[in-house]
């Protein structure tokens, strides 16, 4: 039996203490792989604490890979030694790489239209609750106080912000960084053209991109002249095998996929830092795009704490406070920041001093953390809310859904017989905008069977829309493959 | 004798109507090159009005290369006919296109320290009298007006910022645009990077720059992959001749050439317009840098006015309001504009929709123009005062000064005898800031007979500092060729 050091006034969370114990064993492999845990009653009973306190624990094991459940049978500790992906077999799915650079010529995003009911744009936010009358308040504070604010700053951000962002991430991602590692620029775009520069100043200029993922990201790459591929993901996020062999670099979202939601294992991250150390100049850029908004156990730390020299780490504000907001940051690793200091240490930061004092200000006082606290209940509640309204047509249409609990989006994935376009067509003509994977695979990268999905993008909506949209889509039938045969 | 029509309640300036009359004359020709214009006295005299009205009159047309003055003769019409570059011998001192590729690898800038007195910095700006209130009270009023702002704005940037800056640059530079040719960006350096990627897509890899000119544009073509040549300058600005015949895009400061200060004439403007229309694709990237800062006749209108087919228009707020506002502009010609719709049409605008309402306000209610006119003033006295400090040291060490009655430094040419560099080692020993002309020329650039000259900012100096500061390098001997080589 497992035995716990527990502390109950330490004012460490028990489910943390728990989740900590038992990662800890498993690192040291004191639990080997394949061993079952005890059931969440027993362990419950035996530490005298609530089943829903061992829940939590097992979950974060879980969502990081640690252990993983068997329907009807429990839990068990996972393998996490990473596969040694050099004598991997190529899989037969992944072409030579020479075809898999593709060209990138233009890409196109979906906007809502007045032709639209309810808009489950997976993009969205709401902006409703934030705290206009403090950033006003800290606005008008910030334009008293300094008249020097008006004044050219530093060209990497200012250091009271890069400050309040490094205590930031520390605390709450778990990345290892100081300030000066940190550059702060008008959003992920324009970090991702400065990130080109360095790369093409080092000569390297072949990047793996996950495929469903980020093709914004894919496209500011190929503009910037770098050659893409599509990397493949399975239910643990980008496989290292499918990382083109030509690639010194490669772009994830290991804490929650966009868009398929999927957190990537600590198993995977290890295979994945291994990749990235197993030859000089290799870089895993981690984007870590939504990580304020898990509404279960912790947020999982970020990859770049395990790693500092082999991780760069991109951050933004976008999303926990308002697009509009255009600030964003990147965390180099040492030999990349002093490529950068060589190559664009002369570029003067793209954000407006007097944004940078408002932030700092906001951050550093505390309204930031309250802000994502309280945004993380509200995008809880819709997030349950469609969990719930989904309930009765998951069993229904055989629907599987995923990457849900994390971020403003839930992927629903379809049976065969239903075709991802037609059902998007469908809803459509019943006023309601759903979003296909489809178009989050890279350009020119088709699979050979391609998953069918929708995304549906909770964030934007009120609840009251949340639960008319679904039941509108639930009247239509747009889950029915029959329906949908009728409907073209 | 000249004939003029002249209204004078029609609300235009009566300088104004006579430089138009005479300028349109020139340019039909009714008065040919080498024409002798009456003195300003007579013509004063013949038309009743001050002699000063037609000094004005006459100092524009100079400045804009339509007449120019021979010593004790008056006013000769130029000859405005673009030189046919193309049969132009090629000049001796300009290498080969191949060895003028040069290589950028880093630039450095200097920085004020505390162990100057008087920094002469040609970068400072004033801000002391900046409208810290009126832009704390349209912040407020952008707050609390409009939520929305925190969304998600124009790629291009707010419609009603792009309509602002149209009227503005239509009104005060004679730019001829309409607002969808213009993209709004966090400052210039963005902008040039966004137009590197839309000219690589059209395979236009390689621009001349004016050498001396503006270095970090260099920097990042450079960095952007673009093969850099240098470009000659003789008293008209940059000479056609000297563009690389490899070159497809050429990047110039017309209004007010930096650091030289000259003002490119009609002349060598229609002579620039000739080359890039001799062949399709090429471009002007004409930068407006300081544009608002004339202190004699009107701004000289734009390049872009005689041809918005060929010429890209850089635009900035840093210098007419502060550094600190990161918001430029450029307009596009058609063809390079539906490129970069198509390149770069999903890029988000860098600035934040809240600083565009603000400044879309302090220009929209005329803020902007009564900040501009304000600090013109300002400037123009304290470009006045370094003009009457100087005087006794001009003839007394042979120095010819470059580039006065506008922008925010004067540039001071050094007799043969006296070193740049010296003097500006001599001039930190006595707190002595200096700038020189030499580290503006492109890196890997060096003329066989580099001009010595040393640029005097005043813009960011107190009218008492620039008054010391003058006094002391009078007293401390700094342009004396015989006090340096003791110094040294």
């Amino acid at each position: 039996m497992l035995s716990f050091h527990l502390e109950p006034h330490s004012g460490e969370p028990l489910y943390n203490q728990i989740y900590e114990q038992i990662r800890e064993r498993i690192l040291n492999e004191e639990l080997p792989p394949a061993t079952k845990l005890p059931s969440t009653r027993s362990l419950a009973a035996n530490l005298g604490v609530s089943r829903n306190t061992i829940d939590t624990a097992y979950y974060q094991l879980q969502s990081e890979g640690y252990i993983d459940s068997a329907p009807k049978s429990g839990f068990y500790v996972c393998d996490i030694t990473p596969t040694d992906y050099r004598h991997q077999p190529e899989l037969p799915s992944v072409p030579s790489p020479q075809s898999r650079d593709i060209d990138i010529s233009s890409s196109a995003s979906a906007s809502a239209s007045p032709e639209y009911l309810y808009d489950f744009d997976p993009y969205s936010i709401d902006i409703s609750h934030f705290p206009f009358s403090v950033w006003r308040r800290l606005s008008r504070q910030v334009l008293m106080d300094d008249q020097s604010l008006f004044l050219l700053g530093d060209n990497y951000g200012d250091p009271l912000l890069r400050d309040a962002i490094c205590s930031y991430v520390r605390m709450s991602r778990q990345v290892s960084c100081t300030p000066d590692q940190i550059i702060v620029g008008a959003g992920v775009d324009y970090l991702l053209q400065m990130l080109s520069l360095v790369f093409h100043s080092l000569h390297m200029e072949h990047i793996t991109l996950e495929s469903p993922g980020y093709t914004q990201a894919a496209h500011i790459f190929h503009n910037n002249g770098l050659t893409i591929s599509p990397g493949i993901l399975d239910k643990n996020g980008l496989t290292t095998a499918s990382i083109s062999p030509a690639s010194s670099l490669v772009y994830v979202t290991p804490s929650h996929q966009f868009p398929t939601g999927v957190v990537m294992p600590y198993g995977r991250r290890l295979e994945l830092l291994g990749w990235a150390k197993s030859s000089p100049d290799r870089y895993i850029i981690e984007d870590d795009h939504d990580s304020e908004f898990r509404y279960r156990g912790r947020p999982i730390p970020a990859l770049q704490g395990m790693d500092n020299l082999r991780v760069i780490y991109i951050g933004t504000f976008s999303k926990a406070i308002a697009p509009a907001i255009r600030v964003g940051y990147m965390i180099l690793p040492p030999e990349l920041l002093a490529q950068y200091r060589l190559i664009c240490g002369h570029y003067s930061c793209t954000v407006s001093r007097v944004d940078q004092a408002i932030l700092t200000r906001f951050i550093r006082d505390g309204y930031f953390e309250k802000h994502v606290n309280r945004m993380r209940k509200l995008y809880r509640s819709k997030h349950d809310l469609v969990l719930d309204c989904l309930q009765p047509l998951i069993q229904k249409y055989h629907l599987t859904l995923q990457g849900e609990h994390a971020g403003m989006h839930i992927t629903i994935r379809l049976p065969d017989t239903v075709s991802e376009t037609a059902l998007i067509q469908h809803a459509r003509k019943q006023g309601i905008h759903l979003y296909g994977i489809h178009s989050h695979f890279l350009p020119n990268h088709t699979p050979v069977h391609p998953e069918e999905a929708v995304l549906l993008g909770y964030a934007g909506l009120t609840e009251d829309d949340i639960k008319k949209g679904i039941r509108q889509m639930t009247d239509a039938h747009i889950f029915s493959a029959s329906a949908l045969s009728r409907s073209i």
